[in-house]
């Protein structure tokens, strides 16, 4: 997975001239899939992204213009979620980014016959871009559970098992939406008031994000059988953004002792776009631990993942609020963190998911938990900007917060940058919260 | 839904005559689905039970012998879940319950049509009744939580929360099994021994089972829209029993503070029998509160609730060994308790689960969280039995048990008794640990 293949060359254009483009997040070295319907089109379909263009893999499909694996790959892409092509293997993806890397090549002789199949980004309509079976959310950022638990239990912020276990729940499948989908202000019960009988109940006071990444598991594993280290990251298809909307009233109130339930479940947002791992190989990086951190334990831990375990991936979340937008302020970014910062890589959430022999399945969802850095301006949520909601945030036009309001819309960016490299693009993961209906 | 009709009447006779036979758990009264292949067959199909046979829906299809409602519902039954006919209304499981009721009786005109549609119940294979899309796991036995609260927090057992919010969490549902998959014992991590440096690492030492019901969402909710109490009934359509098995060792150690993960996520297994909650009906009782606990919040009460809210439904765990099978023991009953008592109404984990917007989904399971009353004898797991594993268990056979060893086979029952009437069976729930692998 961390070969570095033709398809990586920096030099590499594309027909597709957006796609060539000195700020074009989705150049001909990314690749990334969704599922979209076009303006003209009457349902939606898988296509993968190309400039500002998106090119149809269902009607690719049925040209066969390739053959052995990535025939097989591009075959899989012809329903409408990319369940299909995540259940095959990483051979499988890798042929068919081979192949599409080729045929959207400057020169390519299947330009003829790929610009029909092209259309607009902009003017597309985005669903979900796989069946999700089973959503698992991690805490994969010391920083973030450090902050959060110094929050909900100072006397006890980081508890003794952080550096050991990755620490994972099973959030909800149901209310995953793609970018774009608004959602209500979530109603349900807080904690009693001072010297109130009964615990509160009305729309939430606190709601908030998070800002995380989505992992996409492509093939799984039946149950019984776990995934070793060295095998982990070939069942892996790709990462979205994840925005995993939280009423931290609600949280506070209900999550002792079996953890967030209806203070998570009322919606989560992902990006349309699953960038794949291979396209993000170029920017591996080592996974180390700081010197008085303990080393993983054995079943967490692989050469491959001390050498290249992390992935060096800059992550922005902005806010806009009804004033902003009717005044044409850009958002205002409230933070930016970096995914290598994390204290558990990929591979080891896939382990550890399945060590005790749970299985996962083609499309399964694996958050990471916020990502948030050390430093000031590196808060992957607002409950850290503000600590706990004491501190209010200056928006520049001239409105503040604690919590997010009705009609606030937080859009995230998640993006690979390197010296002499083509920028990696995530897309946007975007949505505003409605009054409680 | 509570509304009795012709079709439970006590008195109702099948022309399947193992129906009438004193101690059947599948008289005409109960009509519970599955999803099966005959002995005979060659894929799986819906079918309803009756007496020791199980009549074939697919094949009633085929033959449109009933009309409105009550055909539309049938026609659902076509495919290999029962998703198709739970995402339709109460009225039209209704209509069905009462054309299969009618054409099962005896005397009935379609006798001579369906007797070629039954098969033997015994030599059928079953799968998952349904495609289970979420599966969220509550925590409704008071006794229960207080007894294991004190194992886990022996100075704060029952949080402060537990009598205003229907404890719940999401679990897995991927690892869902039906009665009679068998499964290896979990391997993980488990809190560092005293004076050890690190975790520990094997199979878990301390695997249990829990006695629960599942409840199966019917028609579900759009995303935002809550489902209020008066209403919640009608989304349900069934309940089986669910074996949540538990690795307390791995619980324990990785539970804080996002809830129970790999101690939940590695099996879970349920009955094939989806009881309809309109078969249900004899058996409701008045939901009512100790005169010292806080009423439920108005959003969780309704006038139905209390007068019938609750179901009496007995519940049974029982467990065999290597040992006592090669000596031909029956199963040791390790303990009975009843539904009735639990703390929380489904009505309520309905509404309480759609208050904040959260969408349930046809198929959706909700477990209730361990079924365990007040005395001795009525523990729904080993962990409550044997009090955290210092009590061992004495089985008949001249074995004991602190938790569950290798090749341990634990099988729960569920039915409905009284007096005068039918008993309503759920079949078996059963599985057998095997070693890790």
């Amino acid at each position: 997975m961390l070969t570095l293949n033709e398809t990586h060359e920096a030099g590499l254009k594309s027909w597709v001239e957006s796609a060539n483009e000195h700020d074009c997040r989705f150049p001909i070295q990314n690749l990334p899939y969704a599922v979209y319907k076009p303006a003209d089109g009457d349902d939606f379909r898988v296509g993968v992204a190309i400039g500002r263009q998106i090119l149809d893999l269902r009607a690719l499909a049925a040209l066969q213009p390739f053959c052995g694996a990535a025939l097989q790959a591009l075959d899989a892409c012809q329903g409408d979620s990319l369940n299909a092509l995540m259940a095959l293997s990483a051979e499988h993806w890798s042929a068919l980014r081979l192949s599409l890397s080729r045929a959207l090549r400057a020169g390519s002789a299947h330009q003829a016959k790929l610009q029909p199949l092209l259309s607009e980004h902009a003017t597309a309509l985005f669903s979900l871009p796989a069946q999700i079976g089973d959503y698992t959310d991690f805490y994969i950022s010391l920083h973030h559970a450090t902050a959060v638990g110094s929050l909900f239990r100072p006397d006890n912020p980081l508890l003794p098992n952080y550096k050991w276990v990755p620490i994972g729940y099973h959030g909800r499948a149901s209310s995953i939406n793609v970018s774009g989908s608004d959602f209500l202000r979530p109603l349900g019960q807080t904690r009693p008031l001072p010297d109130a009988p009964t615990p509160s109940f009305g729309p939430s006071q606190r709601l908030d994000y998070e800002l995380e990444l989505g992992i996409f598991v492509g093939s799984g594993n039946a149950q019984g059988r776990r995934i070793d280290m060295d095998e982990a990251e070939s069942h892996v298809f790709g990462l979205c953004i994840l925005n995993d909307w939280s009423a931290r009233d609600l949280q506070a109130w209900e999550y002792q002792p079996l953890g967030p339930f209806l203070a998570k479940n009322f919606a989560s947002t992902i990006s349309p776009w699953v960038v794949t791992l291979e396209a993000l190989a170029p920017f591996r990086v080592p996974f180390s631990r700081a010197a008085d951190d303990p080393q993983p334990m054995p079943y967490l831990a692989s050469e491959h993942n001390s050498a290249a375990g992390a992935i060096d991936i800059q992550l922005e979340v902005a806010l806009s609020t009804r004033k902003s937008r009717a005044a044409r302020h850009e958002p205002h970014v409230l933070a930016r963190s970096n995914f290598k910062e994390a204290y558990w890589s990929i591979a080891q959430l896939i382990t550890h998911h399945t060590v005790n022999g749970c299985n996962l399945r083609p499309g399964d969802l694996l958050g990471t938990g916020t990502l948030s850095g050390p430093a000031a301006g590196q808060e992957g949520s607002l409950l850290e900007t503000t600590r706990g909601g004491k501190q209010c945030v200056s928006l520049p036009w001239g409105e503040d917060r604690y919590f997010l309001e009705d009609y606030d819309r937080v859009v995230m960016h998640a993006y690979c940058h390197k010296e002499g490299y083509p920028s990696i693009g995530f897309g946007d993961c975007a949505a505003t919260v409605l009054p409680a209906g």
